[in-house]
C-alpha cells in the first residue's frame, strides 16, 4: 500500500461527490469505485443541467447522455453515447468496460444492454430542463441566438492507496444538439484517458474541438515523459487552442484536469473554469482557473463566487 | 505546388479505389477528394464483407456502418456510427466535417442528417451477407464459436500536390456485433488522425483494443518528432501490443498504415495484413506485412496470394 491517493474533477458540481469519494479512498476504496460514486452523485442531482438527471435535452427535447469509464490498470474502456432514459450512464459504462467486446454502445443498443443488465429506466427529462428548452427554442426563433452552449461534462481522475487509477465522465452534451450527436466525453483519448503507470486526464468544453487534438491522451503522453501534470496540461491545451485559433481564428472553450500516479495534479483552460481536487495533502477544495499568457492561473473559489453559484443553479426558469 | 503526393490504404480491397485516387491526385485533385473517392469504391463493391454494401450485419442481422473523414489542414472531423441503410457513409462523414457543431452523429440522428442532406436510402444487406449471417448463427449455436471476427476497416491517408492531407475510414465493424456497437473507425485518434503539417495514420483490427492506446494519434505524434513513418508505426503498434499482452496475456489483431507530409510511408501489424500504397515514386502496389521481432516485414503480394484472394472473396457461401 502507498500513502498517496487523490481525485480531481471538472467543475464545482463535482464537489459533493468528490467529498464522498475521498471518504471511500481514505478507507482503502478503489479508484474505480471512487470516481463512479462521485459521478453518480452529480448525475443524480437535478439542478446540474449538463449531466444526468436534469441535463438539458437535444433539439428534439430528448435527454441523450454520453458517459465513459476507464480502468487505468487494464486500459479497459466502457462507454455509452446517445443513451436515453437511464439514470446512471457512468455505471452502465463501467459495466461495459468489463466486457471483452462491444465496449462502446450507442442509442437503442446501449439502452438494450442497460435493460439486460438490470439498470432501471427513468424519465431523465425534468420539468425544469423542459422549461429551459422551451425558453431556448423561443429565444432562437426570436433573436437567432446560437443554440449551442452548456457543455459542462463532469470528468474525474482517481488514484487509490494501492496505486490503481480510473477515469469517468458523464454529460448530456451540447444543449440543443442534433439527435445522435456524440461529443468527446465517451471518446478514449479525447474526453478521458488513464494509465495507472503514468496518470490520467479528462476534458470538458466543446467536444468537436477537443477531439481535433485528442486532448486527454496528449496530456497523459506528456506526463509519461516525466513532465509535471500542471505543465503537461498547459502545454497540451494551449498548443491545441493556438492551432485552432490559427486555423479558425477562434477555438472552442476547453478545459482539462489531470493527475499523475503520485497524486500530483494539473489543470489548464482557455476560459474561466471551476474544478475540485483532493489528495493525501489536500482536503476537497474548489478552485477557479483562468488562462493568462498561455498558462493557467488557479485561485481558491471565494465565498462570493460560491454563493453566486448556488443562486445561479437554483434560480427560477 | 510540390512534386510529392501519395496515398496509403489498409487491405487489398483498397487497390482499385487507390488506383482511381492516384489518377485524381496526379491531375491535381485534392487529398480529400482522393480518399473519399477511393473509399466509396470499396463501400460499393458487394464482395467486400466488412465495408459498406455487402458488409456483414450485427447480431440482429442489421448492417450498421461506421465511417469518418478528417481534413488535415483544418483538423475538421466528420463521423457517423451505427448508420443503417445509406450507401456511402464516408461521404456523409465528409459532409459532417464541414459543420461547425454536431460533427459525430450516430444511429437515427445520423440517418436523419443523411436524409436531410440528399443522401439516398438503400438496403445495405446483401443476400450473400444474410447467408453468411445465418451460417454463423447456426455455427455459434452448434459449436459455440466466438461470434466475433471480420473487422477489416478500410482506412486511407492521402497527400496531394498542394501539401493537403486527409484521412477516411469506413467499416461495418465486428461481424455479429451488438446493436449500437461503435469501433475505433469513427473515433479521432484511435481509428484515424491526420495533420497536414505532420502526416496521418489509420488503423484496422479489434477496435476495442485499438482505442485502449489511441493508436493513430500516437503514430502521428511520433512522426511529429521527425521519426520516419515506418519506425513510428512499429514503435506505436508493438508498444501497445506488448502492453496488452502483459495485461491480458493476449492482444487483439491490429494494423496501422501511415504517411508523412513528404509522402514517406510506414506500416505495422501484429498479424498478416495486406495494404496498398502509391506515391510520386511508386505505382499502386499491394504488399503483405507480417510482424517479426517487434518489427514489420513487408513483401510484394505474390501472384498466388492475389489469386487466392480473388477466389476467397468470391467463393460461394
Amino acid at each position: 500500500m502507498n500513502d498517496k491517493w487523490g481525485i480531481i474533477a471538472t467543475w464545482r458540481m463535482a464537489y459533493e461527490g468528490v467529498g464522498q469519494a475521498v471518504q471511500s479512498l481514505k478507507n482503502k476504496g478503489s479508484a474505480g469505485d471512487g470516481v463512479e460514486l462521485a459521478v453518480r452523485l452529480v448525475e443524480d442531482f437535478p439542478f446540474y443541467k449538463s449531466v444526468g438527471y436534469g441535463g438539458l435535452p437535444n433539439e428534439q427535447c430528448e435527454v441523450e447522455l454520453d458517459a465513459a469509464f476507464m480502468d487505468g490498470n487494464t486500459l479497459a474502456i466502457g462507454a455509452v453515447g446517445g443513451l436515453m432514459d437511464y439514470k446512471n450512464p457512468v455505471s452502465i459504462a463501467r459495466k461495459l468496460s468489463q466486457e471483452r467486446y462491444n465496449n462502446f454502445l450507442v442509442g437503442a443498443g446501449a439502452e438494450k444492454y442497460a435493460h439486460h443488465n438490470g439498470f432501471e429506466r427513468t424519465n431523465m427529462l425534468t420539468t425544469r430542463a423542459k422549461k429551459l428548452w422551451e425558453k431556448r427554442v423561443k429565444a432562437v426563433q426570436e433573436k437567432g441566438l446560437s443554440p449551442y452552449d452548456g457543455h459542462d461534462t463532469v470528468g474525474m481522475i482517481g488514484l487509490d492507496l494501492f496505486g490503481n487509477m480510473a477515469a469517468a465522465t458523464s454529460t448530456s452534451g451540447l444543449f440543443m444538439k442534433k439527435k445522435g450527436r456524440i461529443g468527446d466525453s465517451p471518446l478514449s483519448g479525447s474526453g478521458f484517458y488513464v494509465d495507472s503507470d503514468i496518470g490520467g486526464a479528462t476534458a470538458t468544453g466543446l467536444g468537436e474541438d477537443i477531439m481535433k487534438g485528442c486532448l486527454s491522451y496528449e496530456v497523459v503522453q506528456l506526463m509519461s515523459k516525466g513532465i509535471h501534470p500542471q505543465k503537461a496540461a498547459d502545454q497540451a491545451l494551449f498548443q491545441l487552442t493556438e492551432k485552432l485559433q490559427r486555423k479558425y481564428s477562434k477555438a472552442g472553450a476547453m478545459s482539462v484536469v489531470c493527475m499523475n500516479s503520485e497524486g500530483e495534479w494539473g489543470v489548464a483552460t482557455n476560459v474561466e473554469f471551476s474544478f475540485v481536487v483532493a489528495n493525501h495533502d489536500l482536503e476537497p477544495t474548489i478552485y477557479i482557473a483562468n488562462p493568462r499568457n498561455k498558462m493557467t492561473e488557479v485561485e481558491l473559489a471565494s465565498e462570493e463566487w460560491l454563493n453566486n453559484y448556488q443562486k445561479r443553479i437554483h434560480q427560477p426558469v
